[in-house]
């Protein structure tokens, strides 16, 4: 087996964020975290570039997941319905982390330079999907316009899910999320 | 008059935006900016905070506006008309901004730390407009999708009003832009 580690992606974000929440993410060291999952400084590089990649790595991984959902919803499809192909797809990324999602939540929410990367990452998001839609023939500004709708209903949604004592499946408060754009949209 | 200088703000916003397009944002200082308006140092910290500030005075301006417009909006209203209230009211401030917006906006585009301020902005202007909306008596989750919305209703209107050749109206263009996200919202 060599130095194949089980699961060692899993155990150093685990241990980063256990560390971040108890002495501050600024203050922790990729060392620090290493040590704490029981691994080497060598394997964390293998798996995260650095210490803020272990927050944004599942960012990229979603942004991937929804644009090849978009891209690839059954044609033609009107934007918005495209968009809810895409935005299933990511739910199912949700499942089992919600309380993984919460701790990362509350690292985030401690310090402006990560709030400041996960706007640009919602900001990537929205771009990405804009191309998207673009891709499958929609035109400007309609496909800005429901790329930015649909990073909201998204955003909002995940806002409920990790609340506390929240129990309802992202899949669940994503529709919901959706339900209450469209009476938003129709209801002026 | 003493020390009072005609237009002393505009002028200070005119000479940096020039000298940011020139030489980059990074490489200007308060002293060149004060110099290059025919103005002291001590009257620009009169007027900005610091050279950051001169790009993003408009901002929280226009927050204060639109959050204004949306709470004294007439009651009843749905949350998208009253935020509609607010677009309306806010359009009126870029009647002739067009080429100062433009040239900001490449000085922005340029910085990502300009780019990621620009980000926080909209994210302070869209959880305004729901704590405006909760005021009216607008539930959660309805608040901030609706805040949401219009956020991006004005965002990519502005991208199409600060365009090369653009000559329709904020006004215009938020109109357009807002029958375009009824239309993606009631579309799938």
């Amino acid at each position: 087996m060599g130095r194949w580690e089980p699961d060692a992606r899993g155990r150093l974000a685990a241990a980063a964020l256990a560390l971040y929440a108890e002495r501050g993410y600024e203050q922790t060291t990729v060392a620090e975290i290493a040590r704490s999952a029981g691994l080497t400084e060598r394997t964390f590089f293998r798996h995260y570039a650095d210490k803020r990649e272990v927050l944004f790595a599942g960012a990229g991984e979603l942004e991937d997941l929804f644009v090849r959902a978009v891209a690839g919803a059954p044609a033609p499809a009107a934007p918005l319905a495209a968009l809810t192909v895409g935005l299933d797809a990511v739910a199912e990324m949700f499942a089992d982390r919600r309380e993984f999602a919460r701790r990362r939540h509350a690292v985030i929410t401690a310090n402006a330079e990560l709030q400041e990367r996960e706007l640009i990452k919602l900001a990537s998001l929205a771009a990405a999907l804009a191309g998207a839609l673009r891709g499958r023939g929609v035109a400007e500004p309609a496909a800005s316009l429901a790329a930015e709708a649909a990073v909201a209903v998204f955003k909002i949604a995940f806002e409920r899910w990790i609340a506390p004592a929240e129990e309802a499946s992202m899949q669940q408060l994503i529709r919901e999320s959706l339900t209450e754009l469209k009476a938003v949209a129709s209801g002026a």
